[in-house]
């Protein structure tokens, strides 16, 4: 009933390992250069609502596919694959509530039921470490501080909430190429929403992060922010829905796309920053 | 023997104006969108020596074009322009001293010349208030302030020198975009070299810059700083080569170009910021 992680060198090989119920664990780090997503089902009616959010708020919730009504499978980011079995692990709501946290939804299942698959900032990490960036909480080993900020979304029948941000801390010279690079991705969080000024976001000490861990920030270095994909999950704990269900934190979908696929069709200036 | 400024609509005309003797001054806002160049003239043996400064130096010395030696026709900016009568007003160096100040160089022409043109940063501020934002300096009618650094130059021959650097203040989301914007444009200075930090530079005090003119940086905005063009005309300074001639400060060279055909093929992506 286990698996070894590194033996999960593609998105179809982790999604059979889900299947199988050979892997319950969190995807951080699998199939590397394959993009992985968040994942939010909702009834069809509040389905209606939450998309107009995401597509009011594209920097927390970049879509990158929405399933016809009823069908587990989707057809752009892994045909193959079936949504009820092929996550490691799930979370159920109700009202607002986490009631169970299964490995499979099968039995759950209805026909009018549509699944929102959220980019997620696996794709842009790989894209900053492969041009030779330190990204902070790998380094330390942690999870992403996450930040609630007094800024708020664009809201959309009943789902609204604040934005909630990442944050990396750069150098000056990086945080440009972070901004050059991440804006090549706008299908998972994009260009940062902010840098330099924590309190403009009404962040009052980085050190106490909402969500996630603390990292050190150096003298030398400026705080990068980015909209994240906690941000639809808080919305929607926020508006208590009669139901729904969301990937178990950092269980994630691992799809078929590649992270490059994911790249608009932008060059990054490489160049001497300082 | 003037010219009505707003006449001048296209690169050929000012530079028509140029050469019949009807205008030497300026060329800020002439011409709008079409390519603005700094111009340097060398004897081919010191020509050598400089090309390979700007080639190791490209974010302060964008080539955009450098001539056959002895011809004074540029075959890329401009197939109709004579470089020795189209701009409008010049200044000949001798052993880096200042000797005069001409509207036309006809007369001291030789065939070993060598003209390089460099890219101006007029091009990425049209860009940048084209976007929507503010450029403080333009805002407040004085010269961009620029600063000396501590950051040297890659040498070349006789050409070395500190780093020269423009800035212009931005609050964090306007100083995301303009990263972006700035990215498109590798051939006038490209993206920002630094942001946040002046000391990092060796720039103690913003409110005096080495040239230039100072300009207001508020609590809520990051300095973000451009390699800049007078680089290459210190460093000319400071080699004192045995002869050379350059544009008179502001008395561009306008090409043919149009600052949109300057711009990588990338798009910058658009998106809310803070």
């Amino acid at each position: 009933m286990s698996v070894d992680r590194s033996s999960l060198k593609t998105g179809a090989l982790v999604r059979q390992a889900c299947r199988n119920g050979e892997f319950t664990g969190q995807t951080s780090g699998l199939a590397p250069g394959f993009a992985q997503a968040n994942l939010v089902i909702l009834p069809q009616t509040e389905a209606l609502q939450f998309q107009e959010f995401c597509e009011k708020n594209p920097k927390p919730c970049p879509l990158l596919e929405v399933t016809v009504p009823g069908d587990p499978c989707p057809q752009i980011l892994a045909k193959s694959a079936d949504l009820r079995t092929d996550l490691p692990r799930y979370r159920v709501w109700r009202r607002g509530e986490l009631v169970d946290e299964p490995t499979d939804i099968t039995s759950l299942w209805q026909n009018d039921f549509v699944a929102f698959l959220i980019g997620c900032s696996f794709t842009f990490e790989e894209a900053l470490i492969a041009a030779g960036l330190s990204v902070r909480h790998i380094d330390q080993g942690v999870n992403v501080p996450m930040y609630r900020t007094t800024i708020p979304c664009e809201s959309a029948g009943m789902f609204s909430g604040p934005l909630v941000v990442s944050m990396r801390p750069f150098k000056p010279a990086d945080a440009i190429r972070a901004v050059q690079i991440t804006s090549r991705f706008p299908a998972v969080h994009g260009a940062p929403v902010h840098l330099g000024f924590p309190e403009q976001l009404g962040i009052t000490d980085l050190s106490t992060p909402d969500y996630g861990d603390a990292v050190s920030v150096k003298p030398d270095e400026l705080p990068v922010f980015w909209a994240c994909g906690v941000t639809p999950q808080a919305v929607l704990m926020q508006a208590r829905p009669e139901f729904a269900i969301t990937h178990s934190p950092g269980c994630m979908f691992v799809s078929d796309l590649k992270d490059e696929e994911l790249a608009a069709d932008t060059t990054d200036q490489p160049g001497r920053s300082f």
